[in-house]
């Protein structure tokens, strides 16, 4: 489906661009009209003092995904920004890999709301290890603000 | 004084152990009684698709100020873990190097409550870019878990 | 089963203590092991400027019926006390009642993250108005305080 | 000044409409651009199960505190509604009142940041109980929604 096709290419499109994804090792996994997941394998660039992924690893992949669950029904002439979030930390951040899972809650004409977790994945167990609730501003790319 | 010198070798020592921070390219720049400061330079590693630094970063070095604020109270047998945090994102991440200044509001015996505020500087000017609160549990050493 | 009634009557109980609940209308609608129900009735007593009910209204019920799932899970020894929570207000509350509904997300022993929704019934339709994520910290009934 | 009489004036004529704020026994206590007070007195209509405010009174106050310090920086034209707040309980709301103390933090042409704070008074002390962050959006008087 044309669509289908537009969201997924622009929502990749604007992770390629953001850069710290590769600094942190992250990738996206998969786009759904509403619904993201960024996955971040463990390594040890991205550490707290205790071993463990650090809470500001965890916050923007968890606020990425859902910042693009919210641009994937975005029309073309509209995008987002973040303009707060609030992330509980609910068990330390181990595993192989963290997978956050993005979702928009409301959908608004100028606010959408977002809700999201993030697992932890150790072979093929999962623990989710963190909650995030984001609020999104939508813009209108005559901002000069795309995507 | 003796104390002094303590916490800020203890907070400076924890930091040293946040491979994060070193892949993000942020420093601590002062370990006060209650109050600490993280620095990050602007780079291209760091930033979200319109070329400000990405919100993650922003909070990855907001949530350690706070931490560390906590930590700089805590007695040799306690250490704290942040278990959520709020940011608001006021203005767009740009400039010469972010600073996250970091405050404790509460010291509870179980609980801390921190608040911290984010600035861009460029050349000598200074404007806050993001707004943070955030929990932390007040964790024994006995658990394994240290600074 | 004893232990049913005993989670319930603990907490139909506290509910009773609370002296605001009458004061707003409010009643308990269903105590399940990590989840509870209230329910406020629509009343000119209640509201904001526009006519619709206050969001410290709709927070109200919100962060008890938060609390109180907390508090079915906890031995006889501990009881909860919020030490923070975050509501999004998603749409103006109007409607024949408000319904905030309140589960444990994750059972820690020192802290209990909780989620919550507010819905506005009217006749048999049911709109979400309202997402709140609580804290809640474990208290020693040896403290003096009490479910 | 013209300004000031109006925008106080604007401010209490919408407090007034209000109408849970009779109801918990609250009145505005002072008005300054950018900045409100509300106090609740203490009374047994507004507690929770230990004898204490309820956290939902307390919330109620310091979210209309800080929506009503946007509002006192409105152009005519325009009107805030809240769409999210996060409140600290720092300490158990005893004394006898609480105040509110609501400040804008950024005044955006869309959204609106505020920090509040609210204070138990018992005699002459006064003791810092909950810390509040809260976002309001702004909306056009065209859409029926006043003040």
């Amino acid at each position: 489906m044309t669509d289908n096709i537009d969201f997924e290419t622009r929502v990749r499109g604007s992770f390629a661009k953001q850069t710290i994804m590769a600094t942190l090792g992250a990738e996206i996994a998969a786009v759904r009209l509403g619904e993201v997941e960024i996955v971040l394998p463990y390594s040890d660039r991205i550490l707290q003092q205790h071993g463990f992924v650090h809470a500001g690893a965890v916050a923007t992949i968890a606020d990425s995904a859902c910042g693009y669950a919210g641009l994937s029904l975005m029309p073309p002439d509209a995008a987002v920004l973040t303009t707060e979030f609030k992330i509980h930390l609910l068990s330390p951040a181990k595993g192989d890999r963290l997978r956050a899972v993005g979702r928009v809650v409301r959908n608004g004409k100028s606010l959408v709301v977002t809700l999201g977790e993030v697992f932890a994945e150790t072979g093929g167990a999962s623990k989710q290890v963190a909650l995030i609730t984001a609020s999104m501003m939508v813009v209108g790319t005559g901002t000069g603000l795309r995507d």
